[in-house]
């Protein structure tokens, strides 16, 4: 089996290169070559017993996405995408990368017009979704994103749609939740802080809480995503039916469980080192989030997510961490 | 005033430039000038006081969308677009005029960087839904097309919306139920009995009924989609929030319902010439349309559809046969 991922070098897609180059198979079938795709070059799997083909390239460049699916890799991860912030402060960025690429893989496979019809796991995200919410947000709840980035994610979803009813390609479409805890030095995005009050107590730094801790908010582990993209590449077509975009499951939960679990497993001095520094702007972002995502298909279709934050946790020192943190 | 209409030359484009020439004026503000668009060259208004400007093009030709944005109208209506069956059989022409057009005027609106910002009512259609659905399909219902036009649809709202709330341009975009009765000579899509079933008897001529009776489906007179689009076109920005794609109120019957009401109006002998000939795939293709639309805040917003299907019988009458009828 030949496996595709575009956006190989980002956080998760380093970790699913890893976990299949492990595995070396994926659904019972080995995985003879691993393609990886991304604008900057991404780092080999070292421990990968197959073939291995790296492209550095930008899918909504005419032809690369033909490139791409040269090989006609069985199983396209398809991760590539210019994240939240950065979609919001390049109009033109946001659209050629996050839709015009998405849309030019889309068209490299529908060119190709001799049977290949790969299975395409697409990266969507709950930024597709925009305030006000109900309680709880319903698989069959309308897509009103309040960000470019959410918009380019939506119309990605139709699209898939369509390319997969008309038989182009076979295509998943999974919204993930914040992916928690995200390993590295803090970054700008305003959702940093879900992340960061975990993280840099961990290591032993101060961190800045900027929202009300009754904020509450859908995770999942960084293991977790690659599980839900690993399992959705396994989905059976009759299974899914026509709607193939789902809301993938998550720990819905607010800051002040998310820190009870940081102190249950790291204790109180850890814990002592998160700041209360209320952000107006950001607390006025993180308000037109999606809050609790109900997820009834994705569970139904055996998508599984932690069952607490003490487990997202646990992953972010096991994983990241070494298995310690700085007491 | 400067109203661009797109599509021009079609059934509702035509109906649209008749009423605005003869009324003159919008909400209170005089029209000076029409400028008509179409791949075909569209008939002038004759009755028009003001200046009109006829553009024979595709706004997804490099450079079209900026020429018909150059005069800088202040509405636009943007009512360009290929048919639902015309979508799904041509793929690639469906992506480009519906698609790609939308794009290409939204981006023209965008390029003009001095301030522009016109109020863009923009035609979607309930093909964005897909079944299965609820009894009535709520406001907030998810959009899951089942046609390729029903996908480029959902991806020009999307679009819409982004660019409003970018301050880009000053979007609404209004989903038209099935408009009925269609005037001229039946044509090939599926919806087309639904119109036929009256305008074939009323005209002396026979006409098939492909599906049971007990079909549900919206309706709307072209009258009243003219309605829409004008009352969009007057929509005060604030009244309508961050959500402004809206799906218009319509009558929701039954084709019985259809039926008695033509009988109540033309009698027996009229009825008498539509023909029960089931056609199983219009049968399938009717059955994952949408039935019920709620449209619950189109109509706080006070757009308003006929009470009654009778209505929609006497405004064909009225409308496009002249006030009579063959008994």
């Amino acid at each position: 089996m030949h496996i595709l991922i575009t956006g190989a070098a980002g956080m998760i897609g380093r970790k699913l290169t890893g976990r299949l180059a492990k595995d070396g198979e994926l659904h019972g079938r080995q995985i003879d070559k691993l393609t990886l795709l991304d604008v900057v070059p991404p780092t080999p799997a070292s421990n990968f017993a197959g073939r291995t083909a790296m492209i550095a390239a930008d899918l909504a460049t005419p032809g690369e996405a033909a490139r791409a699916v040269e090989g006609r890799p069985d199983i396209i991860f398809h991760l590539a995408g210019v994240v939240s912030g950065e979609a919001e402060l390049d109009f033109d960025k946001g659209y050629r990368v996050n839709l015009d690429g998405t849309r030019a893989l889309l068209e490299a496979i529908r060119a190709t017009r001799d049977g290949y019809r790969p299975r395409l796991v697409y990266t969507s995200s709950i930024a597709v979704f925009g305030a006000p919410f109900p309680d709880t947000i319903p698989d069959d709840f309308h897509l009103t994103p309040l960000t470019s980035y959410g918009a380019q994610k939506a119309i990605g979803e139709t699209l898939l749609a369509d390319y997969t009813r008309r038989g182009f390609c076979d295509g998943v479409g999974i919204r993930l939740p914040s992916i928690v805890v995200r390993p590295g030095k803090p970054n700008k995005a305003a959702s940093g802080f879900f992340s960061g009050i975990i993280r840099e107590p961990l290591a032993g730094l101060e961190a800045a809480l900027p929202v009300p801790e009754t904020v509450v908010h859908t995770h999942a582990s960084p293991r977790a995503a690659i599980g839900f993209l690993m399992h959705a590449a396994g989905l059976a077509r009759d299974a899914l039916g026509a709607r193939i975009n789902l809301s993938m499951p998550g720990v819905c939960c607010t800051v002040a469980e998310q820190i009870a679990a940081l102190q249950r497993i790291a204790g109180k001095r850890v814990v002592a080192r998160i700041r209360r520094q209320h952000d107006p702007l950001v607390a006025r972002i993180v308000d037109g989030w999606p809050q609790r995502i109900e997820a009834r298909r994705a569970r139904e279709l055996g998508f599984k997510a932690e069952s607490s934050f003490d487990e997202i946790v646990r992953i972010h020192i096991d994983e990241d961490r070494g298995g310690t943190f700085v007491d």
